[in-house]
């Protein structure tokens, strides 16, 4: 492939902690410039003050957003806002051309009502049809003419590339899953409130928003469209004191019949081809194999004493989980290899 | 009550974190003299120069394990050795004429056969009948006669707590139960092996063992006794980047026509005289509500939308799950209130 | 000695981090009634619904700061508010009767001019005479009369215990001290700021306010009250990913002639008889030696090539560094055994 | 430059923390093949199953060490093995044709005499001239040439980045010199010792070697030969909870007349071409800033008040403290680019 002329890219929420990790990868992109990175409370400083690990590296200034602008110094935006923040910044953006992978819960769910119930009333339902869910395993082939991308929670992201290929296979039963997912602290963004604060996760473990979370609905839209099924699911997310990273350990039902094999040959079937999907069959996968990469890797294990399949699913819920997909979504946009710029290793340990 | 003659008392294998924890509780235990402690690896020197947290507050030498020494010295052993290394000096204390809790596996479950599956075969097979398995809660009438005491594994305290009241008033089906478990690394002793270290556990979290842990057969072993039920249940457990304490996740599916106020009738039912049995209701506790304590906190979720019931359970794996049930089995088998010794509040944060 | 009638006793500001740890003790205090809590935030609620782990243990409700209440229900109080507004409640608390150790920092530089220069002009600045400055261990005959406690600063705390008995003896140079000071979280108190989030200090370490950190006055008023000496000191803190200890490494120049034997004497004859000093002689202590607890220890080491003496201290700073010391200056003010309710063993591991 | 013909490097101690940081940067080198991977544990085993980051991204067979072996397959080796170990085996692959970059000790004192005073007898001491220590920003001029690089200790690489142009100008004096380390748990390798378990370490900080660590003679040797100087200094190192990163506070005494200004013009001339030494100024870095790279980044404070300056110097021991600064090495060895293959950006947060 002849080296593409650049693109230049904004990334709207800069100093997030999806932000950064955009930027940890928009900066070392063969075919991206980053022009523009915006910031409301930090608006004014150099990116370097805020952010010292680019310092050296990317030499930019944040400004407050501002859609014009952005759309004067960019082709593409990342928006990575906090909630509810999203929809009207995008809205405008995509008025000015530009095409947008939106970090944020607001293009996710496809129907208007099941948002309402969840969020809040939709500020710009007339989007939902347009934006691609981008998963993207699973919604490839509809990015290369995609305007607005809605990247995929991390929850759901991490689940769903687990659950597809089984489900699908009708080599489970579609009721009564179980999701018992982990997750690092990052997952709830940069956000300054008194229970992520380092006292209060450190060597501690819990458990919230039990079969009440977000996320639940987002896998279940997807199941049904990418598995064909009409899933019962339970999911019960814990917070853990790391920065970074998701583990779910899903229970599942197999139908009569199925044995370890025909699941692992549902797993090798679907992702023989994915660069970024690891198999890593009857040994779970720790989180540590993925942090600072886009990989989601997979382990099951078929428990015949007590009838249940076990999945293990690993993901960096930034990276895969958040910029990394994001990233990948953007190569799979403009027809470039999909893993340009997304090539590391796992910092271990 | 008057305030009883000290009874003397020695821990067997003081070096390890059991160890430590039992020295941490006895050394203020109002009725006890704490009088011998042995260690094979640091036999000879003061216990302060291997456990610096206790110079100037407990003096005495460590010794290796002699049984006639420590028979001279103590009327009760706790015995917390390592995986194998326990039944034989548990049976040369008890010739000679000591009462005994023992923290590590050997006398927990009662059938030989079953002990060899899951361990080796078994050395004194003929202790086990006698041995109470001390979950005191459960067994508390036949702590005051007892020889030997199998204090229970911290896993199963966990669960059987949660577990017993809501089978054995059959308001959940035994079968199907998945146990998520996640344990601070403490769980393991102190374990010198590479997958232990720092580097190895922080900002990680991986699952082991699935479906064939060894304390599932314990678990399922008193269920059958306590709850009077055959359950199936699938154990899972994970390594968390945490020191103490264990957070159990644990699925259940309610029988029909049971809603959340029957399940929480049979824990207040059961537990309202409890002093180390935390009912927090509708709030999931968390692993540092009791660390350093020696209570379990239950709370419990009844999810309509799929029909499950969660329940989650914290101890801290060397309080109520090894060292502060131990103490607690020892005032019983004594006849002192329960909490002697044991009264402290957590240390939060 | 027969037991005390007990005292009623209020903290004031008892959601923050020191006042859950004042809690912690309060409420096994043997001679003390724990009658009033007070929080602005959480006015109204159950002290168990913001403090989990006191949920059976402790049966009160928050109620807002109100001077004459506090005065109605209690006849100490314990002052722990955010930075700047404790002065003004420590003062009408004294109005009404109460005597009062305030664990801000409002009363503990003597001089008005040098705290404005610090903090702010002083709003009650005729009470800076009459408070005590709070080490215990310097300061304990003044404590049966006094009305007003200033107790010290964790950082303060940590240094004079180890530089008084050198400095006093004239074994070191009083100028050019360094003190490379490195502390949990939790001595920031439980501020909900973005740099104290766990993705902001987990596996991370920094330096801070280097010889700007106002513990450095503090430290320079005490060396010169206590060891006579007008010292010249730089003080630079580090925040480390943990939550409860502060370890001060302390580098020194001793005098002509003096060896390590003559800095072990000056400690012992210092300290011989101090309950919550420990001396650790050439094994530098560690934080976790003394977490939970309301011990110092200390060692040191003359490094002969270099010509330095270095002296490792460290406390809890939730314990003498702030909640412990606390209560051991209530003991000293009622004449009780210092000890009291303070005699736990810290939580290791 | 065109691409350069890929050079075959192989990895001679693969499993430990340096190895598997080595191989996280080599492969993904542009002009490098990795072609052997060594470990006496390990051996036979795929290196993914010993290492699950590389899953699907390295495909190697780990196989015990063979010098002939090596030399057939690679025409570098880098050698990180444990201490004691490495010298034999350079020796031997340098008699083989290869270069070498030698990640352990063994090379780095250039005084046999002083190398047996602080280890144990040199085994092969006619090396040790002519290795060449590979701090690269002050050696690069012999690197072309170089058989054999002493990749230099963790720590001396952040002091002596540090403390070199500050003492090369006689800015500052070269006596009573202090070298405040702090470093995560990875700088002592994987070492499998109860010291380094993850429940010793978690939420704990301790001092250890004062004033007898191997580094300090190392520091001094580069430093009288790039400074010029007869330097007497004290080094002491603490053992931090995170996995990777040194922090160094380094406590100087300016020359008289000398101010910020000239101490920062000194850093500013030094390095305004170094790719990987970033100048943050009087905001001193934290240790994240540089996690997972092969940066050392400078911060500074004159503290009048005290007459000192102190340095705050960080790196990632794993990154310029060992893997990465010998690819650095290895890029100069080979006139490539020095920042080939090492141009990632630190992983926040």
């Amino acid at each position: 492939m002849p080296t593409p002329q650049p693109i230049r890219v904004a990334v709207v929420g800069a100093t997030g902690y999806t932000g950064a990790e955009l930027i940890r990868y928009l900066a070392r992109h063969p075919f991206v410039r980053l022009t523009a990175v915006t910031s409301e409370q930090s608006a004014g400083k150099a990116l370097a003050d805020v952010l010292p690990s680019v310092r050296g590296k990317v030499d930019l200034q944040l400004a407050a957003f501002d859609a014009g602008r952005v759309a004067d110094e960019a082709d593409v935006a990342f928006t990575a806002l906090p909630l509810g923040t999203s929809a009207p910044g995008v809205a405008s953006l995509l008025e000015r051309g530009l095409r947008v992978v939106d970090l944020g819960a607001d293009f996710r769910l496809r129907d208007a009502k099941e948002y309402a119930r969840w969020y809040v009333p939709h500020p710009v339902p007339h989007l939902l049809d347009e934006a691609v869910y981008g998963l993207t395993e699973l919604c490839r082939d509809r990015l290369p003419g995609a305007r607005l991308v809605a990247n995929p929670g991390c929850y759901p992201t991490g689940a769903l590339l687990a659950l597809v290929p089984v489900l699908a296979a009708s080599l489970v039963e579609p009721q009564g899953i179980v999701i018992d997912a982990k997750s690092g602290v990052t997952g709830a963004g940069r956000n300054v409130a008194a229970e992520y604060l380092f006292a209060e996760v450190d060597d501690n473990l819990r458990a919230y928003k039990i079969g009440v979370h977000r996320h639940a609905p987002e896998i279940e839209q997807e199941l049904r469209r990418h598995a064909g099924v009409e899933p019962s699911l339970l999911f019960v997310p814990h917070l853990l004191p790391i920065r970074r990273g998701i583990l779910s350990t899903i229970y599942l039902r197999p139908r009569k019949g199925v044995d370890a094999a025909a699941i692992a040959a549902a797993y090798q079937t679907r992702y023989e081809n994915e660069r970024f999907v690891v198999l890593s069959g009857a040994r779970p996968p720790e989180i540590r194999d993925v942090v600072g990469t886009n990989d989601c890797a997979l382990g099951w294990t078929h428990d015949e004493r007590s009838g249940h399949m076990v999945i293990v699913s690993v993901i960096d819920n930034l990276g895969k989980g958040a910029a990394g997909q994001a990233i990948q979504n953007l190569n799979a946009m403009h027809g470039w290899p999909e893993a340009t710029g997304l090539d590391h290793l796992a910092v271990v340990p």
